[in-house]
């Protein structure tokens, strides 16, 4: 009997980049294909895709990319697998079409074979039969998959939690998952982002109530910063804004591309023309206007940020407006998240975010799009794997989600904390991980897609503590010193420095006579040397030195 | 009748650098001066320290420096001012120690004039009536100070929670603070951080049940991080370790000096010579140890970071070893402190930290050393002051603690939030902001203090982000050109990119010689601008460039 060989090519212990095989005797279909944002000494990187070598290398057999739901570290690296390999790519309509905005933007959606399928649909492809099932998440139209192949059936979660009464009609389907489970479930991937957080992830209705309150209050505009993808916050927000008398207008560019997107498809519903363009909004009273924005995360460019830091042309921050941050900072985001708060506090903003005391007794202004460790269990029990890998999390994570499957009896022998790259082969009766394919990051800096590694990464580190200095020497051809010039950035403020920088100028030319035997073969340490010596003893600085030796 | 003036030189809605001026007819008392780690976007800094210039500006009439605890951001910049100022420094005996350490470092303690006071002293300080009064703090010996002056009395409440079962007999003095409330306060000044927290920080008491339950079922070495200032954990540590028949070992170089001097000075509690070295350790059974250790941050060169690299000579985390992170992340160190967890559970070490689940059900493995919003309500009702000043915090604290101040009464004309620089001047019946005084950040980078400002920020910025290019051109004195040569580095991985420099290279003397009637005049224009568009649209990187023009 031959096994079924699951493989993870990227996210496995990491937020971002999510891409898992699964093999069946040469067959092979990945779920998801994720980008990933860079970590804070990733520096100057755009970001990173899991690695394409293994799907390359066995291309032949590569028959599908499956998407369970249309976020970033899901749908993000598309356009860079599509250069690699053009394979169909399965995925529900709010999903197909968040990934059509990104193939557009890399001018491979007419090359692209895309294939919208239902949240219940059936797929035959080679030795797999897939069906896929609804899960709630912080957008709509999330799926998990599962996967009948002839050593048995995998259940991929995708990303979940069981709201009962989210908005819309997306809840996880129970039954579903009980059905795999009584049929007999091989193995069990899943969620375990939020494996830290005891008890059960509050309802979106949660949510609802405190903007209800805080919209009730507000004297003026009230501005709500989410995820551009959180479709179905903007509906809350939008039905509430409405129940208060409020029009809603929409600020930044992929807000309002996902918002019209989302329109087209169905998956907003908002009385035709009813959602605003800013300038719109300008003839309204403070008290009648709402706005749906980007920048829950502080990020730079983002609308939120721009206004808080009152760069915003269409949108001016004053005393009176109410600002919440529907959304919880991304571990790594925030400082400039915090920054941005205070920023808008500073304008005269009232600002309602998750750690902020909130009006009345508590609430909430966000709730998690993932399972809490109560709703994990509920999932395992459901599914009851024979084998259970923890995917979609920190390594941390997958680790408090493994100790949590044992609790529920699970073998420990049969539970996996895999690597990017582990190839774990199961089959009825065994399961171990038996090699080790290539599964590396790769970084992708503007056009370059894995050319930027630790050595450019660990140069940038440098010059980011204390700079460079660039020492050029001109020598004869008789190896005489003509000139010696040294250029600096990010050492020391040069017009402050003058002095600093010709006395190491002239130190260069004195040891470059002293040691003119030296001279040129040892002429780039004698140069490294010297300066180095000389600027740490004045500033205990090492910025990066290089010597350029010029014979003219 | 004269005006007090109120006049914060650094760590106003910022977290650290802490230091407030109090000024009466020309004689100054400052209170705390203290050091700020560095933003993320501050790169390549070591920290900041308060801005002195108005006090070196009004040096003749500064009388002292009071300290209120002895934590980094109030004690670290001391060593900086007493370069400019040589001022007596009170604080109490723990304190003292810890500024006897840092002065020791910087070769200043001979010169440094020290005044050791009990937590309950009285000082007459010119037109000022100083009474110090204990707090309980994240460390012991911490203090506020009630400040007696002509226009009336001023409580600064330095850092403060209100533990009614600390460890130790470290109880903030409520009878005290409602003394002072009882004869007339003029102005409080009262720490602002935990100003989102709603309800009472929990006592220390709570960590230690939590600490009993993880040490009664740990099987191998328990290891305890947190701060290194933070003396009453540690005994904390050391009292749960000996009822559990375990030894305790120190590791960590602050760790060590921070409990031998507090061990000499009485603040903790530990039979003599029971509190080993590492090595002494080895002869224990695993379960019969217990180990205390900075990294608590996910500091790079801290103990506990090595340990989770496995670069420490001492410890290896091993299967069986249980870590205890007794600390909250401070905002921006979150990635790093999440990444020495991941790391110790890669070691297959167990890892309680405060967002995991605990055993049995639920606990604190760290609580907070700062008041909560039910406690800042009672120190604003014991001290019922007429003009309320928010200080320690970011600015959104500063907004919420202000909020809550005026919601207990205080009209909200009364409430000041103040920036780093404004002068509060007030008699018995008014305060306004008078003025504003210099009060920049300064930031100290190596030996550097001052010399690192936006331009130099910005330009590590850039090399951060993608490296430089340094184009060498040698032209003859004709201003022919000679020689073309490029160093880059941060930009582009040079042994995969030898083509493209290359190209770069060819591009730059063919645009020389077809414009070579704009050398040398514009040559460095046209040097940015050729290799500026040619590496841009090859990479869609933009790194800095610099020309160097050498005529030989």
């Amino acid at each position: 009997m031959s096994h079924l060989r699951i493989i993870p090519l990227g996210g496995m212990g990491e937020i971002g980049r999510n891409m898992t095989a699964l093999e069946y005797e040469g067959s092979i279909i990945a779920i998801d294909c994720g980008w990933m944002f860079p970590e804070r000494d990733q520096l100057g990187i755009d970001g990173s895709i899991p690695d394409f070598t293994y799907l390359r290398d066995h291309a032949d057999g590569v028959l599908a990319l499956l998407v369970t739901h249309g976020h970033e570290d899901h749908i993000g690296a598309i356009p860079y697998l599509l250069r690699d390999l053009n394979i169909p790519i399965f995925a529900t309509p709010l999903t197909r079409g968040l990934i059509e905005v990104k193939l557009k933007e890399h001018k491979l959606l007419a090359s692209a074979d895309l294939r919208t399928i239902p949240q219940t649909a059936r797929l035959s492809l080679g030795p797999f039969q897939v069906e896929a099932f609804p899960v709630s998440h912080s957008i709509p139209d999330a799926v998990g998959y599962a996967v009948t192949t002839p050593a048995g059936l995998v259940v991929h979660t995708g990303e979940y939690k069981f709201d009962f009464t989210p908005t819309g009609d997306r809840r996880t389907d129970v039954q579903k998952l009980a059905e795999f489970g009584a049929r007999g479930v091989l193995a069990l991937l899943s969620d375990s982002t939020n494996a830290e957080r005891s008890g059960l992830t509050p309802s979106e209705e949660a949510v609802v109530d405190t903007f209800d309150r805080i919209f009730a209050s507000a004297p003026g505009r009230v501005i709500v910063a989410t995820f551009a993808s959180n479709i179905s916050r903007v509906q809350q927000v939008v039905d509430v804004a409405y129940r208060h008398g409020r029009e809603v207008g929409v600020v930044g560019r992929s807000m309002q591309d996902n918002t019209s997107m989302a329109l087209d498809l169905g998956y907003l519903t908002v009385p035709q023309g009813r959602l605003l363009r800013i300038n719109e909004l300008d003839k309204l009273d403070d008290a009648e206007v709402a706005i749906v924005c980007t920048g829950s995360q502080g990020e730079p460019t983002s609308a939120l940020t721009r206004m808080a830091n009152n760069e915003h042309a269409q949108v001016k921050i004053r005393s009176g407006d109410t600002v919440i941050l529907s959304a919880t900072p991304i571990p790594g985001n925030e400082e400039l998240v915090y920054r941005t708060i205070n920023n808008l506090f500073r304008l005269g903003a009232s600002v309602y975010y998750q750690s902020a005391p909130l009006p009345g007794n508590g609430g909430l202004v966000h709730v998690s799009g993932h399972a809490a460790r109560e709703e994990q269990k509920l999932m395992i029990s459901l599914v009851r794997p024979r084998y259970f890998v923890p995917i979609q999390g920190e390594y941390r994570h997958l680790v408090l989600h493994a100790e949590l499957g044992a609790s529920l009896g699970i073998p420990r022998e049969n539970i996996f904390i895999l690597d990017n790259g582990d190839v774990l082969a199961m089959d009825e009766t065994n399961a171990a991980v038996v090699e080790e394919v290539q599964a590396d990051t790769v970084f992708v800096d503007g056009l370059g897609i894995g050319d930027i590694g630790q050595v450019v990464l660990r140069d940038r580190h440098h010059l980011a503590q204390d700079g460079f200095l660039v020492a050029i020497v001109a020598l004869s051809q008789a190896g005489e010193l003509l000139e010696a010039q040294l250029v600096s950035r990010g050492f020391v403020y040069a017009p402050d420095s003058e002095a600093l920088l010709e006395e190491a100028r002239q130190a260069l030319v004195t040891a470059m006579s002293e040691h003119a035997h030296r001279v040129p073969e040892g002429v780039e340490d004698l140069v490294k040397t010297t300066l180095g010596s000389l600027l740490h003893s004045r500033t205990r600085r090492r910025p990066m030195i290089l010597p350029v030796v010029m014979r003219v």
